[in-house]
């Protein structure tokens, strides 16, 4: 059975999504950062990069959520979360998933966790201050040149959404006004319908309880 | 034809290494950042983003450079640059390339972009001089848990190993010896030496002749 360890509030919940989109058997792990979960020698064994999400797999452990979300395309195709029998339309899913792992999660991180890049306190700071004015650069261009609707990816849904949805999610947090994204606020709305996501939400909750 | 939009020394080597691999017939266009040829109005069309690299293809434009990679891997079967009947193994390998992309080129580019993040010169400091520590931690990661050998994910070359070529690459103008990490030195020289790599190098001289 899959196992997926993840950490509330984490962008482990695209994977938890799609698992549940996907109807796959798997199970989950919860990890609480607050208590340094995931710098433990049990969880370091499992994924040496301590963090989140990881997969396990009866082949083994994968890391990395585009890398996740286009396996459980792939294991679950009569799901249809993904194109993938047309290599320029998973292509351009996998170009949403990237630039949302590779630079809107980025940005997202320099305000909470800026101490990856640097030692200095006031620079630490200093990050956190501009995160807001990068969150809102990366979701201008997501709402007026890459979100083609209903859905990410246009009419049908894709394993981009419930990555956009998780990110979406830290906008309040990050401080920066969701209406300013209108296709994107209501992707968030219709998103946060889906059973699917219900379920996912509700299972992380009860585990946190 | 396939056009591939580069600028020298950047991400974009990783692509046009891997058109090289697959025979595809393509041509390439530089873009000179030093003269901010990515932020002028020409370029911005074909990719909102200001980055490379950008393929255009018949059907549309790609960006992201894993997205791009496993859009050549699958559209030339016949090379081989791809586990792609093995979707485990296939992850495996996205796994790898997004932790390129989304942990060491950022970590990279907190060297000499840290204006992405910080407006603050002190800050902006205190990230490039971070950046050789956090380099360091990840080749430390690539050279104990994630390199296979020879090639990057066993047996087969695939696409992350033009990938892993780029970013090595950039080790020695981060400030980081090469040496501490054995399996990505003979790697980078092993690399370095076949044809494929050694034509799209010099097309890339040639261009800024």
């Amino acid at each position: 059975m899959l196992r997926l360890y993840y950490s509330p509030g984490s962008c482990a919940l695209a994977s938890h999504i799609a698992l549940e989109d996907a109807g796959a058997a798997y199970e989950t792990v919860r990890l609480n950062f607050a208590n340094g979960d995931q710098r433990k020698a049990d969880y370091l064994a499992v994924n040496p990069k301590g963090r989140v999400p990881a997969l396990i797999t009866d082949r083994g452990i994968l890391t990395e959520t585009p890398a996740i979300l286009a396996f459980i395309a792939q294991s679950f195709p009569a799901a249809k979360l993904a194109p993938l029998e047309d290599a320029f339309a998973f292509a351009q899913l996998q170009a949403f998933n990237s630039y949302l792992c590779s630079t809107v999660h980025v940005a997202h991180a320099h305000g909470r966790r800026g101490s990856r890049w640097a030692d200095d306190p006031a620079a630490i700071e200093a990050m956190r201050k501009k995160m807001p004015q990068t969150m809102s650069d990366c979701f201008d261009l997501i709402e007026h040149e890459m979100f083609k609707g209903p859905w990410v990816m246009g009419d049908a849904y894709t394993i981009a959404d419930p990555y956009l949805l998780t990110i979406t999610g830290w906008l309040e947090g990050d401080g920066v006004d969701i209406n300013r994204f209108p296709k994107v606020r209501d992707h968030h709305a219709r998103m946060s319908a889906r059973p699917a996501v219900q379920r996912a939400l509700s299972q992380q909750r009860a585990a946190a309880a």
